[in-house]
């Protein structure tokens, strides 16, 4: 239906796009930094490694305000390739869906209205103390979460934080899942063995090994993770209660899936993956594959291309660069199902190189 | 209809009342402290002056956790009256309202999860500067209010902050409006005199006089006024363009309507005040008259009556203590119109009774 990609288990996510189609979503970001992104070579997610702390800020105000105010311009990889929320920003104004935001800790704020669950930015995972006071924040996460499910249809829930998919690694190797060369990367050539190493290095410092936290993902997330991560399972935590959740990113969400399935499991049932055609067509990880170790969860993949786009910095997503971040493979499948399909692909694309080229040109998307 | 007050402009009241009656309210609760609440015998909304600190965090715990968490018991007056969110909780729970909570500045934070909107609490407005970056703190709760307008039927937005009748005639007689003895008071015996003598220190300080702010409702704010009223009046502006909003308050919310006049005045057209029985029956001040002044807003009264309660805290509230707060009157009302009259006055009652009853055996209300 309206050119949606199923990519793992159909049936089940065909299931969810008819019971949702033409109902009201909220949108919910979850942002948050940790300085694992700025070890050289991690991160894409800004131009420097030391910019990664402006980019989670910068991309919620661009959907707030169609520009960015922590940051001239946007936030863009070392080879200028430009964010996804541009993907998510387009999406959302196209379709009215209301968005809020939640920090599970940041360096920097956005001026923005967002709810701060907490007021540090996560550690490098190298030191094996990675986030402070986890149970605290998804605690807090939840209780939103159980306010939004009440007034809306169904949440879709994304994340930005650079540097995510390493501590991605490290929950999953704690928690003993065969994660190793599967995480995505926002950069087209993975570096897997870099990742691999940091892990080990938090691991150490920690004084686990592989699987060790198997069933203790608040133990691992404290340890290894990310303070994205919490915020964004207690909002799941709240909300799948009551109403179905789309989970909206790449790799990470497998993270989100195993904290889920440790903590409540039958939550999941009310779960969908959604995220990017660029996501699951990647040669360099493996979603489905980690998906089917933890959990059964359907995926559902935006059919965005950028290949007819008329800007270089768009075209280049079809080279592996970027790939998903912010929602933005979710909040495109949930635009075209307010829509019921009034929006397409093709609005879509059109929308989102218009957007593109007014960023560079004014620097502001009315 | 359900037995509400029409205390002014019955057929507006009636209006609003036909148009949301069964459909999903949120409430929002602006919370916010001024040192100003601590100039001895300013406020009764806490045991010692310095204690006001806590009473808005605690508030909104008691709201969300059916216990306070950042002191032990629940807010109350030196002579022990309970806070008006034991009103508000009871309402919220009968009727499945969600609520969210928005912060101007606060000096303890409340261990729920909240939209900070800005770091600090009010000054003393003696000192002539009341609070930083009105602006700001106005323009980030609009956006917030706007996205909540796009997933509910109407908006229900409390305040809690102590000292916040004394800001409120501050602001208004800096916009010029004849205010001194017309205003509210969590006493029996309203501190008038005392009230006049600190906003006169402070229109001293700030070098400005009756009338002088008539046209710049953010310069009064930001020289005697406090931090919730840039938050409140944004998330008004935000709402009410798409939506009918009820402001549930006191004497506090004429300030508002003060300052939503001169900003934006045909967003007033979507405004109604919601308020209890002991503020219009009060006879230390005047709130329609009031309301007269600055626009003809509808004003809804909540027929809570507490003469038959079975426990003296409660009953004091018939002898002019507290009166309201934490939106406890337009929540009451908000939950028997969304109810369709299901829930009534008597089962408010009986609710409320059973409550206070929990929190002072066990402390907490399940």
């Amino acid at each position: 239906m309206y050119g949606l990609i199923y990519a793992y288990r159909r049936g089940k996510g065909e299931k969810f796009v008819k019971e949702v189609k033409g109902k009201k979503p909220v949108f919910v970001c979850v942002i948050a930094t940790t300085e694992t992104a700025k070890i050289p070579g991690i991160s894409a997610a800004g131009r420097y490694p030391e910019l990664t702390d402006y980019t989670p800020p910068a991309d919620v105000e661009l959907l707030f305000y169609g520009k960015c105010k922590c940051i001239s311009g946007i936030p863009v990889t070392p080879e200028g390739i430009p964010t996804p929320a541009i993907i998510t920003m387009t999406a959302l104004k196209l379709s009215n869906i209301p968005v809020f935001v939640v920090s599970g800790g940041l360096k920097i704020k956005p001026k923005i209205p967002f709810i701060g669950l907490a007021d540090k930015p996560g550690m490098d995972i190298r030191t094996g103390k990675a986030v402070e006071n986890v149970e605290e924040i998804l605690n807090k996460a939840k209780l939103f979460g159980e306010n939004l499910a009440k007034i809306s249809d169904y949440l879709v829930v994304g994340e930005s934080i650079p540097g995510g998919t390493t501590t991605c690694l490290g929950v999953l190797l704690a928690m003993g899942y065969d994660a190793k060369r599967k995480i995505s990367s926002s950069m087209p050539e993975n570096p897997h063995n870099l990742k691999v190493k940091v892990v080990e290095e938090g691991f150490k410092k920690a004084g686990i090994s592989f699987g060790a936290l198997k069933e203790d993902p608040i133990k691992a997330v404290s340890l290894v993770g990310d303070p994205m991560m919490p915020a964004f399972s207690g909002l799941v935590l709240g909300a799948a209660k009551e109403k179905p959740v789309l989970i909206a990113g790449g790799t990470q969400m497998v993270a989100i899936l195993a904290i889920l399935k440790t903590l409540k499991p039958d939550i999941l049932e009310n779960v969908v993956i959604g995220t990017t055609r660029w996501i699951i067509q990647d040669k360099n990880s493996d979603l489905k594959g980690l998906v089917d170790q933890v959990t059964k969860t359907p995926i559902i993949a935006a059919n965005l291309n950028f290949s007819k786009s008329k800007h270089d910095g768009l075209k280049a997503y079809e080279y592996g660069v970027v790939k998903e971040g912010v929602g933005a493979g979710g909040v495109a499948i949930a635009s075209i199902l307010k829509s019921k399909g009034k929006i397409t692909w093709k609005i879509l694309l059109e929308k989102i190189d218009e957007n593109y080229e007014k960023l560079i040109g004014m620097g502001k998307v009315e």
